[in-house]
């Protein structure tokens, strides 16, 4: 039987000069991090590296092996700078091979479009020993080896691949949120925030102050993996906020 | 003198849960990055870490060794959550103490506002020997030691914080980059693209594909730092795609 404290976590590595560079603003962070929460799992480290063996390499070897999953986005399509199945192979110490049912899917795809070419078929290339994960928006596949999930940049296809793994990892407690804001200057009520959070265990409070219009405010977030826990904090930082002449609006400003 | 083929590097801790649970969505990496490129700084690997203090140390000490500069966002704030100051102080090996500075600032910012309490002054502490980094949008300052700049998360005071740092850090020769576009699969010009990159030393070419419209396209990134070597290869790359009958927009799609 699964202990049911058991905390599951992942890692992300996104992959691409273009995030380091500024020229792309990420989304894959913020997606894969709210899928996990979504199959109780618990994103605990993001790292950015370059399209560089060396780089991904030492991320990959560090990050599988200290999480349950490891996730990565980018550098899997056809052109010279996608080196990422490359180098998680030599990360894992295999060799590439062309994996035959995605020559298979990429030699369908490309049928009406100009035909499965070199540069195509790189696409078909899978450190020795993968699986595939479905790609139903376009046609090169993701890839899974072991606890490794190797997915596409592009954040829509990307979220397709998602949606095919949905339901298939073993993860535990979803954790649980609510938001509540206020117009208040966080740094009035830190000890409220600090007392309520430790008189709740297994709460944490994120406290995420804002300008608008202004005016200061803050929303606060509580998490837990119970919804009982999670409802009697909430209820008694609202108490203790209102008594301290800050009305609250749920979910948050 | 200077070595003008130098590059400087340059890390970015994103410090925060928020981050990790996607709750927010970052823009500090590209902010950051932008705001380097322009000071010819590289930002070579970025790292999100919870708000942890065993998991913040591990990052500075690696990061900070490694590169010339380390920058961090996030978790400088008055809440029991704002644990980046203690954590760079453990991952330095010194003391954390009030900076006089500082607590001038603030006893002078909330002034008017409620006056300096025991939690607004947790944002005068500082690992020792610092300075700061002025902050003209909220009271609270950056702060710099050595090689690290601890900064704020929320974006805009981040961006103030950014703007007083402009000019002050050596670096080398800005990365310049131009962008153009086509309306192709990045796996129709992958050998292309290539064997662009490969015949113009010193060029990056990076390739992002999209899909608009019912449409597949491609942005295509030349990168370098010699103004020259950037213009042969645009040159040529535009002329390769042209010849193939795909047309090219300047400046991207």
């Amino acid at each position: 039987m699964t202990d049911p404290t058991r905390i599951w976590t992942a890692a992300l590595i996104v992959i691409g000069d273009e995030i380091l560079s500024g020229r792309t603003q990420d989304k894959n962070v913020a997606q894969v991090a709210t899928w996990l929460n979504v199959q109780g799992i618990r994103l605990r480290e993001v790292r950015v590296v370059a399209d560089d063996q060396h780089a991904i390499v030492e991320a990959v070897n560090i990050l599988r092996t200290r999480n349950d999953y490891l996730f990565t986005t980018g550098g899997i399509g056809p052109t010279h700078d996608d080196i990422t199945v490359d180098a998680i192979a030599a990360a894992l110490g295999v060799e590439v091979v062309i994996h035959d049912e995605a020559r298979a899917i990429l030699t369908d795809y490309y049928a009406t479009r100009g035909g499965l070419t070199d540069a195509r078929l790189r696409m078909a290339r899978v450190p020795g020993g993968a699986s595939l994960i479905e790609n139903r928006m376009s046609g090169a596949p993701g890839i899974r080896h072991g606890n490794i999930f190797i997915m596409a940049g592009v954040p829509h296809i990307t979220a397709g691949m998602l949606d095919r793994l949905t339901g298939t990892l073993e993860g535990g407690s979803p954790l649980l949120s609510a938001t509540i804001g206020c117009w208040v200057a966080e740094s009035e009520i830190a000890d409220l925030l600090g007392a309520t959070e430790r008189a709740h265990e297994g709460c944490q409070i994120g406290s995420y102050p804002f300008f608008r219009e202004g005016r200061t405010g803050a929303n606060f977030v509580v998490r837990s993996t119970q919804q009982s826990s999670l409802d009697a904090c909430l209820t008694d930082l609202t108490a203790a906020l209102e008594q301290g002449g800050w009305p609250v609006t749920s979910g948050g400003i």
